[in-house]
């Protein structure tokens, strides 16, 4: 396409900053570079999107997924090395099983003897090896066992050759706050990765693959020993959550919302805006730090804040913008039509109520990349 | 289709009652025809679904719609009648002509001098009428002028001929819990359309259409003496927070989200399903309610509650399941691939992370049903 300018989209529209978002992948790969015996496998799930997928990771790069239907279009894409980070429901097999069949190299995960059992004798039934990961709990967010429970290896026995490592992943890092915290996590993280991997060993078992990560501990780990892989996803665009986690910047944050003035409500001080929670998605992941960014931060048609600003409330279609500190807005600033940018709480669920990225770069569109949706 | 057990389908999914909707679109026409004068205006923001459509609204009954997306969808599927009720932004009007020349009978709303003089100078530079709504806030939840704003005839006069009523929406009543709070809202609703249409109409201005609504006020309305039209949408589903709200049972409620059991916490006492917010959406729409639902209520594949079982906490593809009351939950009632159903927070947002329904008749699945989403 020509490049265009930001008057010529329709409002709400997905706006991808481009310099931001190469930065953003350039400073995590200089991170993953510190620890040569490390492979960054990147998470796809936050961008969805083939163009994107290509600038974060080669076809010969292992990436991570969250959904089947992730992997089945990555892999239609070129990429081989494909690890579905959600625990196997055993009716899924059949989708997995076609594609090792296409040629993918698919890992999955499990944390339970009864779904090790079915993996097993599924992968025996079909004949295939079906590369698995143990799920380990690192910080009590989730799924997983604890890096010293026995049961590491027994459901390492029951899964017999499939077994190929161990995982995990401390989604508690975001609720961290300082940087210090965030080493604190990733200490925790790689700590128990290594034991279990460790266990397992020790018990004579295979354990290839000890995988650990999120957007927080990836970007500030000072030891990897013991890790072979490095997982991480939201760093590609950034938002508000990890700005408030201190993982980035506000400035860092590569994706935003496109919007429009509608309507004024002066004697509230209000602005309201044609993006909603339909367009900005109702996560409110900032709410319990320390800066409360309502359903996004306002700013003007060129990314920067505009003081403090905030979507402070949203209907489907209809955003209220409000001063946090209470200060009514002046609507003469602000007239019917004015364009602004909104910055998300969380890029993974803002980007998918969007059907696709619209390429900002000098200020101009350069380009649509499709994304996709669904399971 | 031919019918397929539940167990056809890949989870998560989204299935529809059929039985459940239309004794919930019976339930609204039975309310409407209490009132001879008024004609239901269903909002289609919800289903976003041909199908749905056609049982909601014949072609020649009018419809609300929240997008312009909407609007082209259903006039080609052989609506006329449209009302997008989302105050308009200049720029989208030439989208608005196009409808208009191609047959529609499209009207927009504002609630601004500035947007009303924006649409008599395009409605007058394209030779065309855009049939226009003055939007009045009836309970300071969102945009609109006050009933008693001199503002109203103001802008009357700019429309010149494209005015052609007034509109409100009580979206407050969403705060209601009992059946009076709600016909408090919808006596607050009425009176105050009602005013303002009075108000034009005695500056000597038209104001053929009176429009007002909501699930909650249009369901418990008692008296729409002087209104023209009554709109709601999310009652063809019904959901957890009309249930709060008391606009309807938790047994009629349409929609719901099939799951998988993933995995066990027994420590936690925790269930691990294949339902996180980007199935259920990150609506938390019940947190302030007397009964926080968390992210949606567990069924069992049927569709009964168990217990006091809830999605507590989700990431993108992982729901955490537990029970309200801290009662540990026993794995061995939930072994691993057991199917739930989860009823949701908010239609809306829940049936906006699909792409289609699946229709469920006695217990099977009889139709998919395409939905569209974005703008």
């Amino acid at each position: 396409m020509q490049s265009a300018s930001l008057d010529s989209l329709f409002t709400p529209a997905l706006l991808l900053d481009r310099a931001r978002m190469l930065a953003n992948i350039e400073r995590m790969r200089a991170q993953a570079a510190r620890f040569p015996h490390v492979r960054l496998r990147p998470h796809l799930k936050t961008n969805k999107c083939i163009p994107v997928a290509r600038m974060v990771a080669g076809e010969d790069d292992p990436i991570t997924v969250s959904t089947l239907q992730e992997a089945e279009r990555f892999h239609q894409a070129g990429y081989r090395d494909i690890l579905y980070a959600v625990g196997i429901a055993p009716a899924k097999l059949p989708r997995v099983a076609a594609l090792i069949r296409a040629g993918a190299q698919m890992t999955i995960i499990l944390d339970s003897l009864a779904t090790a059992e079915a993996v097993a004798e599924f992968a025996g039934r079909e004949e295939l090896a079906v590369p698995t990961l143990i799920e380990i709990d690192t910080d009590g967010h989730r799924g997983g066992l604890s890096p010293d429970d026995p049961l590491i290896v027994e459901i390492g026995r029951r899964l017999g050759p499939n077994l190929v490592g161990v995982l995990t992943h401390a989604g508690g890092s975001y609720d961290a706050r300082t940087h210090e915290e965030i080493r604190r996590y990733a200490r925790m993280e790689r700590d128990g990765i290594v034991a279990a991997a460790t266990m397992l060993r020790d018990a004579g078992l295979t354990c290839k693959i000890v995988s650990m990560g999120s957007t927080p501990t990836a970007l500030f780990a000072e030891s990897l020993d013991g890790v072979t892989e490095l997982r991480a996803g939201v760093y590609v665009f950034q938002d508000l959550v990890m700005a408030g986690v201190s993982a980035c910047t506000v400035d860092e944050i590569a994706i935003s919302v496109l919007t429009s003035v509608i309507g004024h409500k002066p004697e509230r001080g209000w602005l309201l805006v044609d993006a909603g929670w339909m367009a900005m998605s109702r996560d409110r992941g900032t709410q319990n730090q320390a800066m409360d960014m309502g359903f996004g931060l306002v700013c003007d048609r060129y990314g920067t804040p505009i003081g403090d600003l905030v979507i402070s409330s949203a209907n489907q279609e209809h955003g209220i913008i409000t001063s946090r500190s209470g200060q009514p807005i002046d609507p003469d600033r602000f007239p019917i039509g004015t364009r602004l940018r909104i910055l998300p709480n969380h890029a993974c669920a803002t980007a998918a109520q969007f059907p696709a990225y619209n390429v900002i770069a000098d200020g101009l569109v350069v380009a649509r990349w499709e994304r996709f949706s669904h399971w």
